[in-house]
Order: C-alpha cells, then sequence, then structure tokens
C-alpha cells in the first residue's frame, strides 16, 4: 500500500511538468531517440536528461542504449495506474450523484402520494 | 492552449501527494466539513488547510463557508480533464500497437506468399 502510494506520487509528480508531459505525449506514438525526443523541446540537452531521470525514475519511460544511440520508450502501466486511481473516483462520484438522483425521486414520489394538510 | 497546460500542471501537482489524494478520495464520496475532513489525516488543522489550499487553486476542491463550519467538495470537472489526457495517451498506444499487429500480420501473409528462392 505504502509503496503503491509512492508509486502515484512520483508518477503524478513526473506528470506535473509540461516538458515531461510533452515528452510522454511523443513516446505514446512510439519510441525514440534522446536527441530526437529533445529537437523540438526549447530547453538544453542536459535539462531534457534530467527530465528523462525523473520519467524514468516513476517507470514512465524506460531507455535502452542501442550502440551510440539511446532509445526512448512509453511504460503504459504506470499511465493505467494513474487512469485506474481516477477512475475509482468518478465511479465514487457517479455512485453519489446516482444515489442523490434516487432519493430526490423518492422526495418526489412521496410528494405525490402524501399530499395531505395537517 | 497556455492555460490548459498550466492547469494540468496545478492538477498533477495537486495529487502528487498522498495526503491531497487522501482527502479527494474522501470528497468523492460526498461533502464534508474541513474538521471532518482532517479527522483521519495524521497530521495538525493548519496543515490539512495548506493542503485544501493547493487543492483549491489546482480546481479540484471548492469549499463554502455554511454559518460557523466550512464545507469541502470536489469539483469532478478538473479530474476530467486529467483523465482526458491520460486517455488520449493510451488511444495513442493502442493505435500504435494496432498498427505494429497489421504490419507483422502483413509480414506474415507475404512469408506465407512469397516462399521463392532468389
Amino acid at each position: 500500500m505504502l509503496n503503491y502510494k509512492a508509486e502515484l506520487d512520483r508518477v503524478f509528480h513526473a506528470l506535473a511538468d509540461p516538458a515531461r508531459r510533452a515528452m510522454v505525449e511523443r513516446l505514446s506514438q512510439g519510441p525514440v531517440s534522446v536527441s530526437a525526443l529533445a529537437k523540438p523541446l526549447p530547453m538544453s540537452l542536459p535539462a531534457v536528461m534530467q527530465h528523462l531521470g525523473v520519467l524514468e525514475a516513476a517507470g514512465l519511460v524506460r531507455s535502452q542504449k542501442r550502440g551510440r544511440v539511446r532509445i526512448c520508450a512509453i511504460e503504459a502501466e504506470k499511465l493505467a495506474a494513474v487512469e485506474q486511481w481516477i477512475r475509482a473516483r468518478r465511479a465514487e462520484w457517479e455512485q453519489r450523484l446516482d444515489r442523490l438522483g434516487d432519493y430526490l425521486e423518492t422526495l418526489k414520489n412521496d410528494g405525490g402520494q402524501d399530499d395531505r394538510k395537517d
């Protein structure tokens, strides 16, 4: 449980930066080299490497050296963990709205049946 | 676009803390007072107020004074924005896997039809 929490901390933190999200967006379309990943970003290569380190530490991205090139790829499982956490919140929220709806319906029906004056 | 990015920054940052996620989990089940929200958390009321401020700044939670009690409620829209961002990544990822699958299928079929020796 603690591990799961720490994992979510790292993934949410990693995604809280626009440059890192841009990297995840690019990698969702397929693996690329570090230099191709860096090219559209308005920052130095060392800055890109630092962001890549945060994404790798969060388990969102893995990278592998192939000859002289480092290739990065997305790890879809971690994104799925975050999606699952949010979906669980939405499910609770929607259940609550359903219960509220049922309650309002009950009030309406009671109102229709019970219009005596005391 | 810049606003959308800054909004996602704030929401992801707000969710990168286990206490703040616990508060969102609780509020997904329905609105509660600040003191009820603070009760299960192992921290002081000022610390809870600070976390609440981060959640409110991200637009994930709104709070309203009712008499002497401050009631907090979830803002489901912001969670939906994050869910949407992640779902878009998954869609890209799955499309890529589909294309890869199609490509492998093509290779297999070509291999079956074309087994001449040159």
